[in-house]
Order: structure tokens, then C-alpha cells, then sequence
């Protein structure tokens, strides 16, 4: 057991306990004293992040994709504050009582909503992660033990003690936000182990950090993030609006999970819909990869393997397939689908229907985007990440999903 | 990875996948079905069941209360067809649609409750668990995989063959339910890491199945069962109540979960209640081990060892100890609770208050025995166990707890 882990966990045990029973607005109070803070030492935050960028830049693994992720500036440490401020804004989940009934018993039986309690979170480069957690889990009442990638060590040390300053002037425990600092992975692994201490262990990244949490963790795990997400356009499909789905769902912003990685189109569409579809694709900059009808419609697509079925690209690259019907469809999703975010354009009511019972994913959309499978679009306010998997909740995590639901029950003298 | 258990998951995913769909009247026609069955069958059950005792009364094991659990008679097959009938009773979980909203986009966003999709299911012993297991995970649209004791094998061949048998009858997939039989290890271990095709793994039994779960699996698990409950008899308990509760909740049925194992009690209510809820406990054939102070009121009691706190007796055995204050009581609870019920007996309004909200447990109760704590004591029916942890659900776990909510999307071409 790595000590620092165990001691950082063991703190915010306490911390939980008493963050449980905070008052709404004592939270709403911090969140907004961080905000505040943030934005009034974004000079300190800066130059903690430039020396992350100067040392990973020094560094062999090296690529653009991740420096930008890694870099804070005024804009997003300012978005980082106004996340907040959303949060504060946010109803408090904690508290809600539902279901109560009067049993036959004479037992007045309830549910009251929770914090979980202690939440640890392991992520990647994004230092934004640090500020969006804490806030969370803070305005939820649970501590939370974050392990930040080691290539953002010195942006999140920075973070986490301009939180905890504040956190000491709100006369919040200090403990509801650390930080491991040790980026060895016998601490992470403590964290992943830790029953008892930790309820609840989030990975947010890679689909290697999610495996790794997933084989090693005995805490309870909620999965998030891998999405390979489908189109699929049916025969009865408006044309312009499922060239314009298609281009949407995957040239807007190709690097994240909602965004689709393989195009299905039904046989008696393909003819009208594909080449223009393609078109636009290419002319974006998709490269394309299809299977031997698909490259009968449009010569400049390559040739798909069966490995590309099953590939998040999380790139400017598209899987393109033409099925005989929708069952094809919902069995090729079923099949290779993460079960994340999938979505058909119809026109036909009973097909939509069908659709939308059949598919087994999060978020399951008929004539829209994929791209709106986010907490903020879905109502949440802000979130967590997505869940891919069944148990406890599906799709983006807001406030609700870092609570729990205990019993409550009012008795006279009942024995049984 | 195990043949078997691989094979019979690919056939569960494929069943699970048609009863999703699968309307409530046909799943409370099968479970009619193989209430019936059972009950005309339960011959053939008994005789199988003679096999599995006579095999058991001759291993090197052999316990009574075991053999107690084991065995199955006309009234225990007739009380496992009886839960059938009030499981096809019930309320179906399936298809609710929750807040469903409509969005700024446009998007008209829901929740629809649907089943988790294969759940399995370890369990020990008992028999009848094999029979309530599959009437739950059937009602609530799920296939399952059950893995019993090697004790019970000839018992659960038999009740899953009838059950088989039935489901054919229905026209319902006959893998919705199936047992593994291979009894050794590498069964249970397949069944716990086949994660995509397992989305819900439950382990029922004692604490050393539990641990073995939570350290092995990978697929989600709820960790059931733990009880190390408390009852605390507060400065202003009514002595006649907190009498009648402590006896209750500790001699009714000491074998069970939801039975206290530790009593503590107020300083200032000590001297009036504990004399005579001692006396009763020890009539009832209680072995009672104590703190100091709880021995200078009751000499025959044994003195309680700091693993004392810990234990969970389930059996004719009590710790008691004597507290300072509500808070020394609490933070007893929070110290060596499994966090399953913890009740406290008062006539003070604000303690009351205080122990509900601020004991972190999967039921509270002010006023009652914890041995309410339980499916259809809660209005839920029947049950799957109870849930310690705090993800996804706490307590008794219904059929509710059986399902999960995916979002649906309705739009009309919205891009982002």
C-alpha cells in the first residue's frame, strides 16, 4: 500500500463526513471563492503550466495532440472558472427524498439522496479535468482524491492548492480536494484498491488507462469514454439531412468519443445519398475507408479490413458500409458498437421505433447528431465524463450520478 | 478462458437481446408456467435434492446449518413457486420513461428503463436462490447465468431443467436462464472477467465468496450481504421499546444479514435499560460479551476483545457497549459497520434527526428492528440480495435495481 495514498484517502474520509451535511449554499460559496481565485492568479497557474509544457516538450513521447491538451491560457483557465459558476448554479442533488410510502408495517419508508462519499478520479493530460472534478464532486458533497497525468503535475499542484486555499476560507475541509502527487503507479494502483476508503473510481482517458483501471481495480468502477459510434442511414432518409448528420457527426470535432467512426447505409439509399454524402466527407478532409459496394459508388474510398469496423479513430477517418436492412445494421452495431452513442435518420415512424428499442448504447438518437451525447446538451450542466457502461447510470454523469440513495425509516416500536 | 461459461454467455447475449423486447404478459405467462411445473414436478426436485444431501452428509465439511440450507422440501418448493407468482405480480420495470425533457437544440431527450442484459449470479447452498434469481432477472428482461454451489448441483440441474422445460413452453429463449455446471474454480473465474458479455455480476454468499469476487472480477459487481449491524439506544429511549427492539432485532432470527451484532447504549440510559435487556437477551439464550461499564451492570457478561466491534456473529452472540454520547455512537458505527441497518431508539426529535442523516448505512431507522431490512418489507417485492456498496443501489435489491436507463433522442436534423 502506497502511504501517501493511504493517508490522502484516509483524510478524506473526514472530509466526506462532513461535506455529507454542508449547506447548499456554503458549497455554492467555495465553488465561486475558487472560481474567483482562478481567474485572479491565472499569472501563477501559467507559469506552473509553463513548466509542464517545457519539460514535455524535452520529453520522448512527444505529440501536438497532447501539448495542447496539456496548455492552459487566460481563455481556458477563465472557462474553467465560469464552469463553476455553471455548477454553483446547478440545483444541489443531495438531500431529495423519493419514493417514501407507508409500509403495512406502520414503517414510514424512504429514500434520501447522498454523496457517494469519497470519489478518486485518474486522468490524463487535461489540467481543465482538475478544476471540473473538484467542482463535481465538491457541489455533491463528496471529497475526491484526483491523479492527474505526471505530464501536468506541476499545472495541478497549482490548481489544487489555489482549491484548497479557498476551500479553507469557505471553512470547508481542506481534505474534500487533494491531489496524489507521486506519479508512480504503485499509487495509482493503492487508489484502485482501496476498499472501504474510495466508493467510487472514475478513469477518465485512454482506452489503456480505462483497461488497466478495469483489471486492477477491486473498488467499484464506473467505465467511461471509449466511443465507436455509428450513423446509420435508412431507405426512407431525407437526403439533405443525413449528408448534413453525416458531416456533422463526424467532421466537427473527429477527436472526441461522441463524434461516429463508421457510416451504415441502407442499400436503397446508397445510390442517392452515398456519393454526395462522400463527397462532402472528402472534400472535409475525412479519408475514407469502405467496403466493396461502398467503393462501387465512390472510387477514391479505400478498402476497409475488418479491423477498421471496430476502430475509434478519434481522427478525420470514416468506415463506410452498405447493409441489405436495418436488421443488418443493428447487428453490425451490436457487433462492433462500444455502446456509447448511436443514431439513424428515417423518415419512417415504425423504423425509428424499432431502432431506438433495439440499439443497446447510452444514447440512442433518431434524426440528430451523435455529437449532442453531453451533459450540458442532455440538461446536466456540466459532467463527469460518459458512462459506457449498465450499472448505476449511462451516458453523461452530472451531479446525479455522483450521488446515492440510502433508506430511511421512521418507526413506533416496530419489531417483526 | 472457461468453454462452458464462455459458450452459455454468447447464448445469454443473444437471449438477453430478444427479451428485451419481450412484453410483460409473456414474461408473467412463463413464470406462471414454471410456478406450476415446479410444484407438479416437486418429486423429481426431492429426489434430485436426496442426491445432493446424501453426497453432502458424507463430505468432510458436513454442517447441520448447511445441511439446513440445502435441503428442500414440499413446503420450500411450494414457497419458491409462490415467489414466482408474486414476482409475475409485480410491476414490470421495463420501458418507464423518465425525464424526458425538451432541449434548447430542439432535441427531445428521455430516459427509458431497460434491462441490464446478462447478469450472473454466485451463489452457495441454497436452491431456492436459484429459482428466485431466475423469476427476477426474467421479470426484469435480463438472461441469466447461475452459478450455484457444488453441493446443490443435482437440485439446480433439476429446477433449471424445469424451468428450461417451461420457457420452450412460452416461446421465450430457453438461455435466458442457465446454470453452469463445471463446479470448479475456473468456472466462476470466467464468469467473472467476460467483461462485454457479463454486464452484471452479483455475488450471494458468505464473506469469503464476496472477497473472492471483488478481487477476481472485472465486470461490475454489487458486493451484497455483509451485515455488522448496530442498534443504539439513545439517553431518552423508552425502556420498553428499546427492550422489545434489541431482543428483536438480535433472537428473531440471529442467522440473517439484517440481525444487529453489536448493542450500544447511553451512558445515562445504562443504570434503567441495560439490566433488563441483558436479562432478556440471556433468557433468549444470547452469549453477550461487554465493554467494561457494561459488565459493572451485568456481571455474567463475557468481556468483549477489540476484534469483538468487528465481527459478524450471525449466530447467538451480541457485543454490547456502553457510550459517552450520540457522537461516540456514530463514529462506532462508522468505524466498524458494514453500512448495511443501524438503528437507534430515541424520543429526542433532533437526535433522531442527527442519527438519520448523519449514519451512513444502506437503511437508517429510528424506532424499529433492523430486520426490516428487506425486499418485501420496503414495498419491492422480492428481492436479489442486499446491496452494501453505495453504486447503483443500497439495500434490498429489487427488480428496479435489475434495470438500467438509456437515453433516447428524438430529432429532426439537428446538427451541432
Amino acid at each position: 500500500m502506497h502511504a501517501e495514498v493511504v493517508a490522502k484517502a484516509e483524510k478524506a474520509r473526514e472530509a466526506a463526513a462532513i461535506l455529507a451535511a454542508v449547506p447548499t449554499e456554503a458549497k455554492n460559496r467555495a465553488l465561486r471563492l475558487i472560481a474567483e481565485a482562478l481567474k485572479a492568479q491565472s499569472g501563477k497557474i501559467m507559469e506552473a503550466n509553463a513548466r509542464d509544457l517545457k519539460l514535455y516538450r524535452e520529453s520522448a513521447g512527444f505529440t501536438r495532440a497532447l501539448e495542447d491538451r496539456l496548455m492552459l491560457n487566460e481563455e481556458r483557465i477563465a472557462g474553467a472558472a465560469g464552469g463553476l459558476l455553471e455548477i454553483a448554479a446547478l440545483e444541489d442533488p443531495v438531500g431529495e427524498v423519493t419514493g417514501a410510502s407507508l409500509r403495512p408495517s406502520g414503517l414510514q419508508v424512504g429514500q434520501v439522496r447522498t454523496p457517494i462519499g469519497v470519489v478518486g478520479i485518474i486522468y490524463e493530460a487535461r489540467p481543465n479535468v482538475t478544476v471540473d472534478a473538484a467542482g463535481l464532486t465538491l457541489k455533491s458533497g463528496n471529497a475526491v482524491i484526483l491523479r492527474g497525468g505526471s505530464e501536468a503535475l506541476n499545472s495541478n499542484m497549482c490548481l489544487v492548492g489555489i482549491i484548497q486555499e479557498q476551500l479553507r476560507r469557505a471553512e470547508l475541509p481542506v481534505a474534500s480536494v487533494q491531489l496524489i502527487e507521486d506519479s508512480d503507479r504503485a499509487a495509482a494502483r493503492t487508489l484502485m484498491r482501496l476498499n472501504g476508503s474510495v466508493d467510487l473510481l472514475i478513469p477518465r482517458g485512454g482506452p489503456s488507462l480505462i483497461k488497466a483501471v478495469i483489471e486492477n481495480a477491486t473498488v467499484p468502477v464506473i467505465e467511461t469514454g471509449a466511443g465507436n459510434c455509428h450513423l446509420y442511414i435508412d431507405k426512407s432518409a431525407a437526403k439533405d439531412m443525413a449528408v448534413e448528420i453525416a458531416l456533422n457527426a463526424k467532421v466537427q470535432r473527429p477527436g472526441v468519443c461522441n463524434a461516429i467512426e463508421t457510416l451504415l447505409v441502407h442499400q436503397a439509399a446508397a445510390e442517392e445519398i452515398l456519393p454526395a454524402a462522400l463527397t462532402k466527407l472528402e472534400q472535409a478532409g475525412v479519408e475514407l475507408r469502405g467496403c466493396p459496394r461502398t467503393r462501387s459508388y465512390h472510387k477514391t474510398v479505400k478498402e476497409a479490413s475488418e479491423e477498421d469496423w471496430g476502430r475509434e479513430y478519434l481522427d478525420l477517418i470514416l468506415a463506410v458500409r452498405v447493409v441489405d436492412s436495418i436488421d443488418e445494421a443493428i447487428a453490425h452495431i451490436s457487433r462492433y458498437g462500444t455502446m456509447h452513442s448511436e443514431a439513424i435518420v428515417t423518415a419512417d415512424y415504425g423504423r425509428a421505433r424499432l431502432f431506438l428499442s433495439r440499439v443497446d448504447a447510452a444514447a440512442v438518437y433518431v434524426n440528430a447528431s451523435t455529437r449532442f451525447t453531453d451533459g450540458s446538451e442532455f440538461g446536466l450542466g456540466a459532467e463527469m465524463g460518459i458512462s459506457t457502461q449498465k450499472l448505476h447510470v449511462r451516458g453523461p454523469m452530472g451531479l446525479k450520478a455522483l450521488t446515492s440513495l440510502k433508506y430511511i425509516v421512521y418507526g413506533s416500536g416496530q419489531v417483526r
